[in-house]
């Protein structure tokens, strides 16, 4: 059985987080820089919106008890939200969440791990908010239109704006750092709606590119708000080869963090 | 905290492990593919001989009680072992373990899983090893005599190449499935040690190339032995959206595995 031997970074999304995997994902870029210090768990569930992924998201975590018996449960270091693309689908699609609703359950979502009466409240967990990307209604609506049997365009290009205002707003409130992935891309292309096809393999999912400024923006935000928890920051939890000692090894796992509130 | 939710696939080695998280490296494509099933978890510790591994790889599991408390722990379903290439370093190397020791060692680490006397039996793991691929000792001596001071040449061609028919020895004793690795490079490259530069960027570490090569031998190996571990024949954890039931979503964490022996 696997030992809690490292802490974890947990990636909470849908689709844009499950597909962080992929070469050059921030997911594989994370486990590439936090080897040896974390572990990267990704808890991308494609399709889903915030109100499936709520309770889904609590059964990814241990509740605290505050014994001994919390020692077994790696601790989730950094915790990235990525929500709102799915959110964002026109009625009656049953992935639509109202936009009130939508703030709500990202909020509860914060809560979940920042509430000091949350079963599941955790001081230690670094939170770090992602908005949707912009969606080309182009590429979307002809990607859409193509298949067997054609389908109408399912997502508006302001809606999906309003739901990345929304999760951005709810960084503001609650005290989250937040990387604006909706902002960055809309004026990495120009402000124009085609242009985002650089970004978009199909309208709505992220490719290499996009992925490596998302990555690019969550590592500028680890440096601006906990610069202690930046890769090169941390040690090893094992010791590096040349440190083990050849006469008298010391191979004893280490601690990351030593910080009060863990 | 992190709740137990998804299984793990653990990769155990050296450096070539550890380096598997590059993009297109195993432990990227295994937790691509494998994604909302299991979490990989590279436990690839870059200098390290099967003498500091063993110990280290100890602290990586947890006991087995045979209690309830084992549910705590996530199970390791896959077992990469990926030892040899600092092994086999020439004496005076702090790295060198001598051959006969090496295969003990080796074995040690397959019967900690599984010897049924072994605090950490896990009748439930499946396990691979692999061999350490051939060294280009053109390409090493070169590279090591570029450094700053020049160094000698550390590693022989054939003095690796034993540690590979010794690796995949203790798989054919332990009837544990063998990615031979040092004969597959070694033919894909017509049997000519400078052509190794095509696999290796410094006369010892794989590149992308051989790490597809590897992936793929790894995959060929899991339908070979465990076709039920397919990525394509193992259910999501949690559902995928399209089976929510959206008017009474389902949204329950599910078993992937029913075999007797867990």
């Amino acid at each position: 059985m696997n030992a809690p031997v490292q802490d974890t970074i947990m990636l909470l999304g849908d689709s844009l987080t499950q597909g962080a995997s992929v070469p050059y994902g921030f997911a594989q870029r994370l486990s590439y820089v936090y080897n040896r210090k974390l572990d990267v768990v990704n808890r991308g569930f494609s399709g889903y919106n915030t109100e499936w992924s709520l309770p889904v998201f609590r059964q990814c975590l241990a509740k605290r008890t505050g014994s001994d018996a919390d020692l077994q449960f790696p601790k989730v270091q950094l915790l990235t939200i990525w929500f709102g693309a799915n959110d964002a689908c026109i009625p009656p699609s049953p992935q639509h969440v109202p936009l009130s609703r939508f703030t709500e359950l990202v909020t509860e979502i914060v809560r979940t791990i920042k509430s000091p009466t949350s079963p599941y409240h955790a001081p230690w967990t670094r939170i770090i908010i992602l908005t949707a990307p912009p969606v080309n209604t182009y590429q979307r609506g002809a990607d859409l239109a193509a298949r067997d049997p054609p389908r109408a365009l399912d997502r508006l290009f302001e809606v999906t704006k309003q739901y990345a205002v929304a999760a951005r707003e709810v960084g503001e409130t609650e005290g989250v750092p937040v990387v604006d992935v909706w902002t960055m891309l809309w004026e990495a292309c120009g402000k124009e709606e085609r242009k985002l096809a650089r970004y978009l393999y199909d309208g709505l999912h992220v490719n290499e590119e996009a992925y490596g400024l998302i990555y690019d923006a969550i590592m500028r935000t680890i440096n601006a708000n906990w610069p202690e928890f930046m890769p090169d920051r941390l040690p090893m939890v094992f010791p590096p080869w040349a440190e083990i000692g050849f006469e008298n090894p010391q191979l004893e796992k280490r601690a990351l963090f030593h910080d009060a509130s863990s």
